[in-house]
């Protein structure tokens, strides 16, 4: 189960309700901050998520309402948390931008707090054995915009009934099995893994994109997610503002949660000139399954239920 | 009358309950923002002030959490509001801290938002026919920090009772005695306008410190204040943090307040380490009139009442 906190939901300004760009995406013990708005040190408090393994941090592009915030929490970090670091992935011309940032920031005479900078390229940027994440590109203002694919490792169902029929011991051969190991049963008959394992189960997937001025390109990244969280910084009697800024409409969003078969649509980038309710009725015309959190709001994510 | 609407009361980071330092202070018109930690804009927002004639920014000095606001704001002023420009006083060494925010903030592509950098020196910095407010040296970590007094122009009271004794006729005549000409009556009898005006009552008196190292050689500065407002990073037990990091305790604060004739003080910059109540307990002991404001706690300051 993967869980998302949006942190701040507010398009390029706050506004009273919506802080700036900002979410935690959490995967057993670990965490990516998806961007870093002005104000989310505080929200990570209000949270009640803390600092703690926040040392992973992706963002979508380098436009300030995304990146500002790192000013105070690089600060806060470097000062008062115990933090062994903390790495940014981002486009060649955000990390620029956050570079240039730190050094109003950071003066050199912090603790040792190390900050690694990793230019992302489309592809795998991130994994570990139950987690992969890729980096997709995205059509936005300016250079190096990219969306995140968290995906959970497909598993391998042990098929009990089989490995009974067979008379596969319960105990050490099991798990030789599902580790991907032959066994050599009493009888003398050789067991492979594939004889008792089915076929590959998905892991849930969760694709998260920031500012964005298309959708066709997104498909197949978006391809059958178990959660897609997308800007929806217009509706469409604004469709040419939309157009001109880079930006979507929430049923432009919706358009594309629909073709590419996702399961839940969460819709962020809020600008202050809407109701919530004008964006989710625009985009529910088009997707029926369609959420527009709040700040702090958490949701699991699963592959089922 | 004045007002001051209290936007951030954390000291160094945010807190849950509180955000960074920044307070507009109002007089007529004229309003200004005294500092501006992250997150300021959006606290403007939800004080309900808005952003109009916010066109005054006061810095008491470098550290960041007193100026990344300035990050967010000048931003959104640049894109989304209507501002005829802001202007920005601060010692030379917030100043060129801000300059380098700016670079980060401003890429040159922005309408006409036009900035200015004001150098404070201890003394007046800004007047006009009802305000005047001065800079004064404050001892903290680091070069140019100051605090402000805002104090509203003394005025002589117009004597009606001797005026109608004179025969002065309401109207014009009354005016000119007030704006200081001498007139004739229909006697050939010269009035002056000493003759009809009182002695001059001293104006509404706020004085605003940021972060302080020391009390003692703000007394004169603080003379008589009809409301003091000043950090309480510590309290009495932690006095030698207060004096390792260029802070000051709450007693010391109250202390102050106490020896220069203060009417009302106002404790902010509060750490997380402390609840309200020890600060209020610890500074009433030695001055009785303590208020711990939270953020976005509004009040009004005037001479009398």
């Amino acid at each position: 189960m993967m869980e998302i906190a949006f942190l701040g939901t507010s398009a390029s300004a706050p506004s009273v309700d919506r802080g700036l760009s900002s979410a935690i995406v959490m995967f057993r013990a670990q965490r990516f901050l998806v961007d870093c708005g002005e104000g989310t040190q505080r929200q990570i408090l209000r949270s009640g998520l803390g600092f703690k393994r926040l040392d992973t941090i992706l963002l979508t592009h380098g436009h300030l309402d995304h990146i500002l915030g790192l000013g105070g929490l690089v600060s806060t970090f470097a000062r008062w948390e115990s933090s062994s670091g903390l790495r940014i992935y981002g486009g060649e011309w955000a990390l620029d931008r956050v570079r240039d940032l730190m050094k109003v920031v950071l003066r050199g005479d912090e603790p040792d707090l190390r900050l690694e900078f990793v230019e992302i390229l489309p592809g795998v940027i991130w994994q570990d054995e139950y987690l992969t994440v890729t980096a997709f590109p995205v059509i936005h203002r300016g250079p190096g915009c990219y969306g995140f694919t968290f995906e959970e490792r497909s598993r391998r169902p042990f098929l009990v009934d089989i490995a009974d029929a067979l008379g596969v011991p319960a105990g050490p051969e099991r798990r030789k099995l599902v580790g991907g190991e032959s066994i050599v049963l009493a009888s003398g008959m050789v067991v492979e893994p594939d004889d008792v394992l089915g076929e590959p189960i998905p892991g849930t997937k969760l694709v998260f994109v920031g500012d964005a001025g298309r959708v066709k390109d997104l498909i197949p990244y978006a391809r059958s997610a178990d959660a897609l969280v997308i800007e929806s910084t217009y509706v469409g009697r604004d469709a040419d503002m939309a157009a001109r800024f880079g930006h979507i409409t929430a049923s432009q969003a919706a358009g594309l949660a629909r073709d590419a078969g996702v399961k839940q649509l969460y819709l962020v980038h809020i600008s202050r000139r809407y109701s919530d309710r004008e964006i989710l009725r625009e985009a529910s015309k088009v997707f029926p399954n369609v959420i527009v959190p709040r700040d702090l709001d958490m949701y699991s994510i699963a592959r089922e239920g």
